[in-house]
Parts: C-alpha cells; structure tokens; sequence
C-alpha cells in the first residue's frame, strides 16, 4: 500500500516479528501511532538498549546483558545438577515450573550439518570444561525431543564418557517431535523428575 | 519471570502492541535477540521516527508525515467525491479495493458521548468548511454500519441539509456490526456502488 512512507516503512518492518503477516502490521502499526504514541517510543528505546546491551553468560551461554547471568550468580541454586537446553526460551519454561533449582547451560541451537551447526558453534568444549573444573555430579539431558535434539543429546552423552558423573535424559512425558518451550508446566514437572539415567 | 531487567523490560513494552500477551511477547522478545538484531534496530527506527514526525493531514485528517497527504495531493483523483470515513484503516481498506477514486474525510473516531467524542473531536466543522469551499458534490458516508457508526452518519446528515450537496450512505453489503476493515473487498466494492441517496 501506498500509506505515506514512514508508516509504510513502520508496517513493512513491524514483519521482522514472528507470526506478524502484513494485516497483523498494518493493525500495529495504526494502533501505535492513533492509540499509543507512548507505548511505541517505550518498546522502541527497550528494542535499542536490549540489542546494544544483551549478549551471552560467559558460564551458561544464555542471554544476559552482564557478563554473568543472574541464576548463574546465584548463591541458592544447586551446584551439583546442571541442565542442558537448547535455548533460553527452554530455561524459561522450566523455570517457570518452580520445581528445578539447579544450573544451565544453554547449547543456544542443536546439531544440524546441513545448517552448519557443529559442537564448536555449541560451545561443548566448554560444557566439557565446565563438568570437569565445578562440583556438577549429573547432567540432565533437555534438549527437544525431536530428531535433532535426540542426536544432540546423543552426542553429548558421547563426550561425557570419561567424566565422573551423572548422566540423565528427562523423561519422555514431553511429546515426541514436539517443542519443549510449549509444554504445560505440569509435564515438564514429570518430565523432570521421571529423568532416566544414560548409563 | 526474572530473565534479565533489559529481556524482561523488551518483553513488557512489546505488550504495548495489540494481539500479544504475555507468551507472545516472549517468543518475539527471544526470536529478535536470537536470530533478528538487525530487524529489531530496524524496527526501533522506524518507530521513533513515525512517531515523531506522523501527524494528521490539515486537509483530511488523515495520518500523514506531511502536512498535506499523498491522497490529497494527488492531481489524478476525483474533486467531486469525498467519502467520511472513521479511520485511517478504513482508508486502506477503500483504497485497497482499487474502485474508488475520489478524496476522503478522516474523522478519527465516532460520536461517542461516554468517552467524551463530540463533534468537535471529529473534525465536523472542517468536514463542513471543506464541502462549502470546495468541488464536492457528493458526501459518501462510510462510517461503520455499527450503533456509533450509524448515529454518527445520522448526525453528519443533519449538519449537511443546508448544503447544495447529494449525502449518501454506502450500502449495508457490510454486516451490521461488523468493522469496515475486516471487511473482504469484493464485498466493499458491492457496499460502494450500491451507495444509496439519503435524501
Ligand atoms: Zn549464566
Ligand atoms: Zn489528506
């Protein structure tokens, strides 16, 4: 549509969001300049500060805008357990449960060849160190259960021979083929504590 | 959730835009971070920038970064129509049906008692100076065909008896109680042309 350019460009970049298609940005685009002149420049500002200032714990890979993250900071977490996820949003969701209280480390993806996603771009030399020099007694295995996630898991459990640990798989009460960040907090609470040993 | 002060703040302003909740919200927040920085600076710009240089059009309220719009500058429409419509989605809606070719009046809203939207609010007097001094000869009121949108049609018709023009209503094509914007074209196209005379 031809509007006048700077809505154009407003609606035509409101697309970068996920799920947002051009009628869902044209609606956001004339409810924030008719209704919420406030609200734009307020997410506008969050949007520049966040992406200047956000990067990755240097401990967990997650995201965080200090060096260290806040749970890995933390003097109440459980330093024996440590749990492996793909991404925040899976950090994000059992901890939402309230049922877990030790460490993650997040691998930020999982092993694709074809998108040239190897344990390097997984930091798994660093989870290595990392099991090596703490006082992590086990490892719990979260990624998706999905094709990738499964090889993922199977991959670190490889690496993870010759350490003196613990290795665990959460149970498979998460359906398979299906996305952890979207499970009701009541199977991930099962999930969790119906874990299996890997050996 | 106590993600990180900047990721909780980016994912509570981004509630500001209509349709997303908390969950939402999230997955943008994340997904941005992750995989979109670029878009999301891109985003931010333009937002700022609408919001401070989009106003309304002196000639038909419209929202327009200049102070005469696109549509009322244009040399190729036609004088003698002007259709009254509530809001600029409505514009995009008309505009996208390709089959109406004269000018528009914005009124920005409703006659809504309650929410203390009068006449003035809607621009009534400019809507009325405009006809008086202008080539219009025939008002189409595209309000919507809803309880508020009808009184206002009802009370534009009122104010326009003295004046030497043909007022006309487009034809309830459009379900009453429904919005003009979500409204499918071909079914726009049949409420425009099926406009009947209101007096
Ligand atoms: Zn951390
Ligand atoms: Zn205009």
């Amino acid at each position: 549509m031809h509007f006048s350019p700077l809505i154009d460009q407003l609606m035509d970049s409101l697309r970068c969001l996920p799920g947002v298609g051009p009628k869902t940005a044209q609606r956001m685009a004339l409810h924030l300049l008719e209704r919420d002149r406030v609200g734009a420049e307020r997410l506008a500002q969050a949007m520049l500060k966040a992406v200047e200032l956000v990067g990755h714990c240097e401990k967990c890979r997650n995201l965080s805008e200090s060096p260290i993250c806040r749970l890995c900071e933390s003097s109440h977490r459980d330093e024996s357990l440590l749990c492996v996820v793909e991404m925040p949003a899976d950090v994000l969701a059992i901890e939402q449960t309230g049922s877990y209280r030790g460490h993650y480390f997040v691998l930020m993806g999982h092993l694709s060849p074809i998108e040239g996603i190897g344990p390097e771009q997984l930091g798994i030399a660093q989870l290595l160190s990392r099991v090596r020099n703490s006082a992590v007694e086990e490892i719990i295995i979260a990624t998706n259960p999905t094709v990738e996630g499964e090889a993922t898991a199977h991959y670190i459990v490889e690496q993870m021979r010759a350490l003196p640990v613990k290795v665990s798989r959460i149970a498979h009460g998460v359906p398979l083929g299906g996305e952890l960040e979207y499970v009701d907090g009541g199977t991930l609470v099962h999930a969790l504590s119906g874990r299996r040993s890997l050996r």
